[in-house]
């Protein structure tokens, strides 16, 4: 099928198990001999999955651990960790198809983001908390985490979205993963700021933000010239799926908020998240016309979400009013990002937000995380939480942007057919 | 990013912050003074959203309401709420997006409709139900009932869908929502048709008949010479579209039944409804080959969900084998509307329509609705139900269809490119 | 709508309405006497629906049966039943939309043989199974056993995709559906084999090697000069859809595999699956790079799902570490099938996989029913059931394959024109 004769019978494979070969690949790569950068880096990978595999053995199973939850606690549980997934797959994912001919890079990224950081976050959590990691084959919550922390990575990879190679975002998500684990650490473990202190329940600042200001880092160290001249193409078919993806998003944005709630709290968190919809889906309509004069499909895909990411710090201690006028304002603010200060920010940074993570994740996450200031014993904690998150994630953003920018460079901008075989 | 820089920084953000010229607009527009009725618009139903946000305020907020329902039972609820997002948004949305050049309209009304007509429902239901609204963020159930609205509202959109502007669709849901919100109160509430007298479980009537019939009604009134001479043109990639829409449709339509039913009965409603699915999706493949000669993929997308449309009434009454018979009939019905009938009445109308709501919707709603008088106590309510929801759809959709005329006209029909940034 | 009226008012629906001509088309399609075949195949498929409703009737309407579920573990369940429906509709679906001018019909395929093979299941199931049959409109369970039929059906028309009618394909289904009914019930019934001594929880034998292996003996069958001299054509939106339908596939497959385990085990196996699934991805893009040199979409695609292929006997009785290797090797051995593989079997076979359903459910089903040899009490029972059903698979396939290929021949291979009405 599909012309395989063509491509396939390759004589590498045969080399590989004839002589050995594909050892030969991962020991040259190791020694940096090898120039073919694609094939050394896949076997990095391919060794790395091993490890984690191999890794994981010993741990996660104990099963009956202490504190196990109720069957009926694991499939509440479980139902929200699934549609985190479809968030993850099918929204993150097609989310990011608006870029024309990038369409199979942004999915495959998506796929490879995704089965490098759950593994990696559930292999690495234990050994920062401890007994307290909540680690457990008895307990979906490990598998929720871990989802949280793919997430932020997607936010993160959609800001540079286009312009490094499938291996750069596969370093990147090694390197992010355990960055993302240790700023949560920081946050929620009690041993920086004390326990309870910080109110974040759906990850407004330790989820969006984060993930959206260690974008903007990495973008400041992989900026160049060419990338501000090249326009970013989209086509009615790539903004349909995008428009896609960002319904999925929308639709089960209610599991994300409620996924860590008491029980008795999930009716008020899942009425609470779709208010916050409704209004930035309002006020992306109407500022998207009064700031532009015509409707930008990309704001109703983008924007929309806003209210999701808002309401995320504060969705268990607000009542519905409230939520539908956060998302007015989020979806205001995300509209205004899109419009007025990503090209300013642009020309700050001198590089471009291909997504705008900033405008949709990055100031909405901010404004919620500042909105649970008024809801918390202690403000001054709330404001460290925030301050330390961004603060954190541009630095490491900016260490990671340079790391990734030594290790290749992408000669075709927006475009699948470097790395992939496209049909004409 | 996507050009952003040159649609961006136009003049009125800067004048609606520097001189409140958002105000200014708004007042403009009260006065009928501006003629950029789309920046008018916007501006209305921006306050609009704030005014339903902050009446929302002192609702809502009772925690721990009398009656509450306990957490398996409401997780039970949550889960099929969410799964009816998918279905409006996803589902609704997509099937929609068959009109090649109007996807992004197609897609962006569904996320208003759903935007204004959620939290309107929300806000309407406990001053026409009282004590009994069973509005409370102690329980999902509200979330329930405001998404059954706004799946009637998408029923009543799709027959008018490509002919008026966006904001008249946002005028059309805010009319629409309590219209539905008052019948269903006259169908179940007791104070008209005794409570309990009516059957219509899954909402064949309530629903469904009722957004196709407020459909035609608007059909009539929108009706113009222009939308009889142009063709509605679809493509390959607008079909699959509609085909994904669909299937979201199709999958998650048993929880579209089994929604509001006794968790006693989940798995016989379930069954039922997958059954009458089957049974409309084998029709519509006989009867599209039967009548046509060969299959027309839009009777695949949309007969096919007949069957769920009929069963809806009885679904909780009747068993598997006879779901099955009802749904082949439904799927025949469909079929033959949207072959046979649905020219006629374009004919006797003297408009189009777009989606064939009718076909969809509305004969094999009644068709359920009817169905039932064979299993209640009393087949004179069930007929008067069924009758006064159809001459209150047509009716009101008459009226309401007058005022949307009164409200604008689209240019080009069944395109995008008057309200939307198109990439060439 | 749609140019209906051209298309409309077709002869033989006045004629079947006026003269009972529609009685005469069956009449005639049984006596072999009318060349019309479309006609006649869809009005033998109609009286099949009838029969199958009629014949349900009776059957299935014990409500509150002996061992009845409770509401919890009915509710459980049926969750993972709708997501198995996604799967099924949207994933396989979809996936399968990769033929460029081929979508219609892999939807409405797909559609199909869901339509038909769940009921025709459910009315099978007892006459084989007896009191031990667990079909009961109390139980949801009955729906599950029904989709994984419906499943291991897609698995095997994926490998004939395109070269074959859709009335052959209903009749492959009509046919198929007993089969796989007979196999599951020689494994798990314990007549044959010892109830309990096959471990395959979760159907890497039953569902996935089963169907595929069909698949294989049926492409013997219908092999054809023609079809090996003809090239699939995809594009860059058909495999949009693929990387859709393939994500919705990822996403819902822990659900899949924790379909049936006891509650306890949920978190376990939801584990597992996405381990599984991650150590597939990551292994697919490392050896689609490493043998191809480039990344082929189609790979991703498929390959990446393999782990869930592959894990599904052991799925309950592995730690979650070995599952990311167990789900490595799978997605290696499935692009060593897809590029090495592939084209040897097909020289070997003279007909084509178009799907590649061999790489993907075949030899990773396989692989999975070995692995499970180390952890069964029995290895020579685990090793028959894996035996028995490769070879009852692929001899039914040659048969049905015979059928199949006496009643009919599609003339456009891999195009939707020859029957359905297609836009320009």
């Amino acid at each position: 099928m599909r012309n395989l004769q063509d491509v396939v019978l390759h004589k590498i494979i045969y080399n590989s198990l004839d002589d050995g070969r594909l050892l030969n690949v991962c020991w040259d790569m190791l020694m940096m001999r090898n120039q073919e950068s694609m094939k050394k880096w896949a076997a990095v990978f391919l060794i790395i999955a091993i490890v984690i595999g191999i890794a994981m053995i010993p741990q996660l199973n104990e099963y009956g651990a202490e504190g196990a939850m109720t069957a009926a606690e694991n499939d509440f549980m479980y139902e929200k960790s699934i549609h985190i997934l479809v968030m993850l797959l099918m929204g993150f994912g097609f989310l990011m198809v608006f870029v024309r001919k990038y369409g199979y890079t942004s999915v495959t990224v998506t796929y490879l983001a995704v089965a490098l950081s759950l593994p990696l976050y559930m292999l690495i959590r234990p050994y920062l908390w401890g007994p307290a990691a909540d680690i457990s084959i008895a307990n979906i919550s490990m598998l929720l985490f871990a989802e949280f922390a793919a997430a932020s990575l997607l936010i993160a990879i959609g800001g540079t979205l286009g312009r490094v190679n499938t291996h750069q975002y596969l370093l990147i998500g090694a390197l992010f993963t355990p960055l993302y684990a240790l700023n949560e650490w920081i946050l929620f473990s009690g041993a920086v700021i004390p326990a309870g202190a910080f109110l974040d329940t759906a990850g407004s600042i330790t989820i969006h933000a984060f993930g959206a200001y260690f974008a903007l880092g990495m973008i400041i160290m992989l900026a160049s010239k060419k990338e501000r001249e090249i326009e970013v193409e989209t086509s009615k078919r790539s903004n349909e799926f995008a428009l896609l993806g960002s319904a999925a998003l929308w639709v089960f944005w209610p599991s994300f908020c409620a996924a860590l709630v008491s029980v008795d709290k999930i009716p008020l968190v899942a009425i609470n998240t779709i208010l916050a919809l409704c209004g930035a889906t309002i006020a992306t309509y109407v500022f998207s016309i009064l700031i532009r004069g015509k409707i930008e499909v990309a704001d109703i895909a983008n924007a929309s979400l806003a209210g999701g990411v808002a309401i995320g710090a504060s969705v268990a201690n607000v009542t519905p009013g409230w939520s539908m006028l956060i998302g007015l304002i989020a979806g205001a603010i995300s509209v205004f990002g899109y419009t007025i200060i990503q090209p300013r920010l642009q020309k700050a940074t001198g590089g471009v937000d291909t997504c705008g993570v900033h405008n949709l994740h990055g100031m909405p996450g901010v404004f919620g995380g500042i909105i649970a200031l008024g809801l918390v014993a202690s403000p001054s904690w709330q404001l460290a939480g925030v301050i330390i998150s961004v603060i954190f994630a541009i630095t490491m953003g900016i260490l990671v942007g340079f790391i990734a920018s030594r290790l290749g460079k992408k000669e075709t901008l927006y475009d699948d057919k470097e790395e992939f075989i496209v049909p004409d």
